[in-house]
């Protein structure tokens, strides 16, 4: 491939590129909400596909928003690339600058709900392929695009996608996940593997209707036994106590343990950005990333109940719920750790807590390092970044790669167009414009090489 | 007086009373929301007044409702009576068979917000001074009513009312308190004191942004901390856990235990009418009269944080808040057990959990069985019901008894025409009808014999 010509192409149409972007980041889809913004969003992908010579078939699923099946392209290689175009809710609104679906850009940053994660990269890939085949007349491999919108859900229906189209999955020789963020040391990161993910309801019920607090001392109150049944799930410092969960922890091998030793990580600028004090445990340094990459979590994610307006309300809550989410590493799978869960509860008398679990649990996902297509970007991203990118042997976060891409045998690496600030699933969320265009010259030249590469 | 004339004075207007209490109940009277509704509640109990020849005024508080100051009738004995026009909020709504705000009478039963505390007892009062009046010409002592409107969220302004009329408190020989509720066994109730109270508010704040929940190993959590923060405040079954707090209880004396020998106490009736299981740390009998009466409690009356709203946000929460109250026994006061509170947080590390007071914290009060008001109601409840009342030497509910009574040397007693099923601060609050008449003759005979009492 001609990359100065390619690259040539993309600067020209930046604005252009840019313009698609926030075209599709004013769509308010956030998959917990639902409603009509998620088709529109679907429809605006399917166009956007066609503005950058792709095909695309919404592919319905049962009750969730469709799926963008994506192909373009021609050759012996077959590259899949993942994203998706839904969003998390935007609350706290209050804590936005500039309003969640109203993309902004200011000093260079792009701000909105949903840009980084994952509008920025899906808008990105698309571009590279357009300006792919505006500057060489036709894309060299075989692209095949899986744009969702349920990622922020836990993807209930990739897996049924996946199983109808198994065929063309087994065909695939690499896959380019969803996202990644340049880290505070300005160096690029690609990831070789998600955490799985369970997520949970707990719901407490300890009488059929609320009383009089003067009772406090005597009535059982939901609140009191939901705090006490989570003061059972997690260490102050962190450490999961769900009984059992932590023997089916597959340890790090020496080789994963030397790539996080190759890892930068200045807890201390995380701690100042977000305003923490202190990590959990007061882990720094190697132990935090192997914290983040190869041991489970347990965080609450909500919690209500009993009387939370104005002013006092001297009763005894009959119910409370909270939300949990549960973060899973090889070899933990979302049903083990339901049962662990609910094992754990009972053992410990609180049968009246019900565990809900949410649609969607994720299996914890790894690449082998030595794939073709991990060689492939590993290489493009110091080429166009002038600097090793730095390599995770998993991401902290979780996505459906087993779905996808694992239970295939499709090798995945993730990267992206966000920075070590992106705020994702938090007020402001951002990428840097210059960001989102070189992103699209690490595509374009993926594409090429990928192309040409003898496996 | 001629009690029968009386009773049969009662009796002949008994759907007129019934119908105050009705308009009375269909003001939405929440003081913890304050709005209109308090000024027009404290105009109808101005109107309620005069209705039953006693003068009314409406004596101003900085910010607060009026305290509506009633005075009638003429003689040697002066008798002082407390009632509250303010109801607690109604919430949940869902739960009410008929709305809060517009009363309705099934089966003899009459349902609204705050019909058992306090209206009925307020209008029933009022009732017995009209019939008194239209019995026998004039009233034979000086009564004096104190009606406010902030007794659910604490009071705040009735010490100062109390303090500037403190000559005319000084002059009280006797008062009857608020309320009172028929047992399980359906002989009627009388207290003897209150508890003391605490209200406040611990709010948790871990980061100056929501985080991403993949870094929920590592990062702190508001909802976490608070977690672990209340954890430690009260123990599975009910015992206060705070720090120095149970140094500062009073123990029963012989004489109060003797009392809750003899109190009728089905815990079992009262855990299948709430639809518990069982009451904290498996107490019966005496120990649970102990426990309402002579113990502190910690009560967690509202907690929320995080997302709560449909499907999941992974999402770490930077904020999180609970709402609490501490019931008092001598000789614990609010100030001590705030200062308890604060000492006990910050012994545990607990600096990012900041704890804000509610206005009107509450002294525990206690009234000498041996005055001579108690004498006097004590024979009236025998004689109109047809049984020996049962005598509790402490409520387990909070009022100003401290304030308005015990410190100017008032010995005060409660009674009351709400029944076991009156479901006070919850949904489906009630009064029977047949109670609240019999309340206004029980009134109107502690009137007549108060006058005659020699003391």
């Amino acid at each position: 491939m001609n990359e100065a010509a390619f690259d040539a192409c993309v600067d020209a149409h930046a604005d252009e590129f840019l313009a698609q972007l926030i075209e599709l980041c004013r769509v308010p889809s956030v998959a917990a909400e639902g409603g009509p913004a998620m088709a529109r969003a679907a429809g605006l992908v399917s166009s956007l596909c066609r503005w950058a010579g792709v095909s695309a078939d919404l592919v319905p699923t049962d009750g969730g928003p469709p799926i963008v099946l994506g192909q373009a392209g021609d050759g012996p290689r077959r590259l899949l690339i993942y994203n998706h175009y839904d969003v998390q809710p935007p609350d706290p609104l209050s804590e936005w600058l500039s309003p969640p679906f109203e993309p902004t850009v200011r000093d260079g940053i792009l701000y909105a709900r949903g840009v980084a994660d994952n509008k920025g990269n899906l808008v990105a890939r698309l571009a590279a392929a357009r300006a792919y085949q505006e500057t060489h007349g036709r894309l060299p491999l075989r692209l095949t695009f899986v744009l969702e919108g349920e990622e922020e859900v836990g993807s209930p229906h990739l897996d049924g996608f996946a199983r109808a189209h198994a065929d063309l999955l087994r065909a695939q020789e690499g896959c380019i996940w969803e996202a990644g963020y340049k880290d505070e040391d300005e160096r690029p990161a690609a990831s070789l593997g998600l955490k799985g993910i369970l997520a949970v309801e707990l719901h407490a019920r300890t009488a059929d209707v609320d009383a009089h607090s003067a009772a406090g001392g005597l009535y059982p109150n939901a609140i009191w036994r939901l705090t006490e049944a989570l003061s059972t799930l997690r260490a102050a410092d962190g450490t999961v106590l769900i009984d059992g969960l932590l023997d089916h922890v597959r340890p790090p091998t020496a080789a994963q343990m030397a790539m996080l030793e190759r890892l930068p990580y200045d807890a201390a600028a995380v701690q100042r950005r977000m305003g923490i004090r202190g990590f959990l445990g007061g882990l720094t340094g190697v132990p935090a990333l192997r914290r983040l990459m190869f041991e489970p979590t347990v965080t609450i994610n909500g919690i209500l109940g009993g009387y939370t307006g104005p002013g006092s309300k001297t009763v005894i809550p009959s119910r409370a719920m909270a939300k949990l989410d549960i973060r899973l590493v090889p070899d933990l799978t979302p049903e083990l750790a339901l049962q662990l869960l609910r094992d754990h509860l009972a053992r410990r008398g609180f049968d009246d807590v019900t565990v809900i679990p949410a649609e969607g649990g994720l299996m914890p996902a790894r690449t082998d390092p030595s794939a073709p297509i991990v060689g492939v970007v590993l290489a493009v991203l110091e080429e166009v970044y002038g600097v090793a990118p730095n390599v995770y042997p998993s991401m902290a976060g979780s996505g459906p790669m087993y779905q996808l891409c694992q239970a295939y045998g499709i090798p995945a690496i993730s990267i992206g167009v966000g920075w070590a600030h992106s705020h994702t699933h938090a007020p402001n969320e951002s990428v840097r414009v210059a960001d989102f265009i070189a992103g699209i010259k690490v595509m374009g030249r993926v594409y090429g090489r990928f192309a040409d590469q003898v496996i």
